[in-house]
């Protein structure tokens, strides 16, 4: 029959679409891994978003990302009356798709409960039907026992906790006492929490940062707002589902959201030198000294802080370079600098140490 | 129990997300009438699309339109191992998102054939589900019973005109005699058919142009490349239903794409002129004038083909002016030029004469 | 020769260069006067700027502006190892580019002395090389002769007020006893002076707000950050040289800087509402009504301080609208808003009512 | 005297405004060589520009290129009534500038002939005073003293040449008989010849691309249409003026403009795989294989002509890649492409061969 080859055309032609073009996002990267951009939790029509699942595909293989994690919400089912309830169906229709544009594509669910324990995601699990279940600990048990690494969402989300504070509450300290929790989102949407850097640390868990979509992509962080959405940022082994677990568990994480990357000292640095550099001076003339410091990222560096004879602050554009004019002495001293945008803690910031390179 | 009012509080920051802002378009307009913006094609996830309903609601308020049909497959269903077939379900949820945002809905269908006869829209129906029927002429007697005008779609459409040439067969002068057919698409997504302009004006059918979006809007018309969706101006006496039906039966509309406006003589000219204006000479030098050329609308006017003495062409930009230095005989002499991005025929652009305002 | 055709022919093409596009900048504007968006402060390579007289005008012509003043420094000629001193230069060179383009041309200087009294601009002077003397008085009194409207320009610029709050000094109350003081600088370049909205409305002056460029307007007021120039908006009888210096000092003046405008109460009200405007409420459920606010300038409106019942901030974007929902009760009560981008004076901004339209 | 403290900061301040930000341009590198990005023909006040010769190298600062030639005309002097004629006024004023900035500044002009000659740049000159001579070829022997490398510039100038197409006039051929010509212009302003490959190649001469700009580059070269001015690059052994010149009299040169690239065959292949890599198979389904095409510079690659069983084109977008699905067949021949946008002689263009990588 005719029809029939009319719409297998019209598939086709909707598959076209979606290749288009992929942005290569230039970040910093961790030396000796592979740097892959995540995002932890989206949502699709098989919950409260308003998309269907492969719009998920096809926004992070054009926004440059390497995972995603679809995530809807078991509790939640505001589509039921349209959609049969199927926990797996978004995992199911997106995993074609994100195998022809080699996007890593983890199956995910959101545990959405009220405050405590609120929002958690399981990632990495094998099915999301057997976690809809009355008892939290019963779902956080077998979450884990299909593998799955446990995510608190949003700690200090508004609708939950009306200060923006988040709070350790006990079974919180439960799941992290019997290993049952592995990391807590610093960032969502366009919130971020401070404590959780230090929580994070306390407890040995991955900082974590995503978009939350339930919309679309483009239409949520649109330039000149945002340049891109927020990410975790995971130092894999190698660009492999089984290596991004590895990394996970085993916290080598960090996140880019808005012009700041939250991330802990031991990556924090080596993520800053991998993008930034400072040229040979190019001009001396007895009491001062220039030269060029550049930054191949697609994210602006904000050095503040700077000492006497140097620039009190420097931005480095994204893909750009400032010269620096600064003291003689600094040609055998280094210059101290705030990064005020890569955040180390709840409190503190990275410092680096700038020097002009040899001639 | 918490969760249900947690649940409430998440569906309504859902809501709150559409409100953002709303753009205002700047477009040429028929006097005496309100010019509505449509959008007569559209699909969701109830039939091929990657959206839920309420997202095509949104996308029309923010991008300024005042009608959206949302006109599903009823012979495509890919999703319905998902989502039960009802072919009423993106009608029934987009109505209280287009009501709480002043947005005229109109419920419609895409009734989905083999070539001939083609896609063809029934717009302003009142039950989707009773058109799936097997015989064509059965399912467009229905249509028509409810009240349905009738849209030829995509007459061109190379997946079912290799040769990208609409062409009328028995079936559409059937349509036609038995007053069956209304209108016919001259713009479809980025492809546009020059005969359609013929067939339209020779048997009395009304000139339309529509996005038949399956994604989202704001990745298939982006800047640079597009400002706007393809739509179709309806010149109603009323910002109503009512009156947009009205007026579609009587053939008042225009199509706007691209940089481009297809409308018959008759709307043509006074649209230009609802925007254009020339101003009084504000230099004359005994052998040349000079005056201004200003256009109010977001539509660029590409002006060419002028006479000795005057510029060639103009391009009056949007929401800008030109200065025009000419012979100093067009004091009394009207400056003709053809627009060339105003189309009036499958050949034919419009006319114009240009006059300096007397001081 | 054949050299001489050639080098007029580049001369010609140098001049169409400038003709490319005129911007409309959609402003609010007084109603029963012209408002004339003008730029009274300005530099070219005859003092400190970068550009030569005729790009000024080029400028002005693209982005829609009506006035400018070029008001190179008489006591600064940085380049005079170059270019011999010729105060009226720039005036002369660039007015027939002026008079090609319908702009309007104030001859104007800079006195520039160090504070007090500070840098001064004289407009509509006849004549700047007479105003090259020694004594600060003499200059304003000759200037004054020659119908000059003095200004008072960045009187907290931080290079002579270190703490960048402006001062009256004696030589300030003398000027404005003599009457030979008309309008103080409320905004510069990219600073502002809350207070000079107090000392022009006590002393009867206009408020004043221009770029003060050096280099180019393009490079300097870019958007995203910046999408205009700083400008002063004044409000004339007729688009003429005369009107438009009787309506300075008449002091019908505004001052549109970034997203603000600064006004006194008198022109800030009916600015607003020229381009602001309610709809009728398209939805009531009983409760609450829905309707439309839509703004028609290029500048968002900033509503902050909404009672019970009403949105408390309302963000009205530049040629959009958003929809408000409010209580029932406003179907005859108005409800309040301050225009937080509208300022009134230095620790006022405009209060506004909104009241939907009747059906 | 205060006044003078004052007049320092203000000098100060300007020549800070010019530090903002440096653009990295992204492009196509030669292996082994630094490749500088060179602007070898510009004019300021000092002839018919807009500009002071600072702002020249601002702008080259910002827009990431290495290398600026300011060529004032030396025969066309239309500012002379108040410019006093002075040929190496702009190079001594721009000097400590461009040495603030690392940027390197090429001693040039143009001697401005009605053609034939027609116009060429003296570039590494000494003194450009000494070059205003009436006879042509005296010119020309004087720069070559200097050291002169000689660029024909602009050959198919329409103003010069009305049919647009380069010829080869006695002169000429006595200029490089001499060896007193090195190269010719391909492309200049928004103009390019495509014969001048031709003209290059058979003389053993430079091919040559720059921006002639007169007024301002950020007003010429705007977004969308432009993302930067022509250029040539040139392939020097040290980013230094001897590497400079040394690479140029060597003739490894190509052209930027537009989205295009031109370069003889020797480079342009390197130039091609320097930013350009496949990946390696990342689905089999045993008839066809999936591998991402990848490109790191900021020009996109047009690939046409792909062969059956591969995409016929590929547009690999600037900083991003596509995917590619071919017939498995690809796993071991190379897929041949015409770079559509990479021009290599008068009618010919790149052929590359794809090879997805190994795994």
């Amino acid at each position: 029959m005719k029809t029939k080859t009319l719409l297998i055309t019209i598939l086709f032609l909707a598959t076209l679409t979606l290749t288009a073009q992929r942005r290569i996002l230039n970040t910093p990267e961790l030396p000796g891994y592979v740097t892959l951009k995540c995002d932890f939790h989206s949502h699709t029509v098989f919950s409260d978003g308003l998309v269907w699942p492969t719009q998920r595909i096809g926004e992070v293989w054009r926004d440059g990302l390497d995972v995603i994690a679809i995530t809807d919400h078991i509790e939640y089912q505001p589509r039921k009356q349209y959609i049969p309830v199927d926990h797996n169906a978004a995992w199911k229709i997106a995993k074609s798709t994100a195998d022809n544009y080699n996007i890593i594509l983890v199956h995910g669910t959101e545990i959405t409960r009220s405050m405590p324990p609120g929002h958690l995601n399981a990632l990495f699990i094998t099915d999301a039907d057997s976690l809809n279940k009355p008892e939290f600990m019963d779902v956080i048990a077998a979450a884990v026992r299909q593998g799955a690494f446990i995510q608190w969402n949003h700690p200090g989300w508004k609708s939950q906790e009306p200060d923006g504070i988040p709070k350790m509450y006990p079974v919180h300290k439960e799941l992290i006492a019997k290993g049952w929790l592995h990391g807590i989102e610093y960032y969502n949407d366009v919130e971020f929490y401070p404590l959780v850097m230090d929580m994070c640390h306390d407890n040995k868990l991955a900082l974590m940062g995503n978009s939350d979509i339930h919309g679309v992509i483009s239409e949520e962080f649109m330039e000149p707002e945002y340049t891109h959405r927020p990410m975790t940022f995971v130092f894999a082994k190698e660009r492999t589902l089984e290596s991004l677990k590895e990394a996970m568990f085993a916290r080598r994480t960090a996140v880019w959201y808005g012009n700041s990357l939250a991330a802990f000292e031991e990556y924090a640095a080596p993520l800053f030198w991998s993008v930034v550099s400072a040229g040979a001076p190019f001009k001396d003339d007895g009491k001062a000294i220039w030269f060029e410091l550049s930054n191949s990222s697609d994210m602006t560096m904000d050095l503040t802080g700077g000492p006497e004879g140097a620039p009190s602050t420097l931005k480095v554009p994204a893909n750009g370079m400032v010269v620096v004019k600064a003291d003689r002495k600094y040609l055998t001293e280094p210059i101290p600098y705030s990064v005020s945008n890569i955040i180390t803690g709840s409190t503190s910031v990275l410092k680096v140490e700038i020097r002009p390179a040899k001639k």
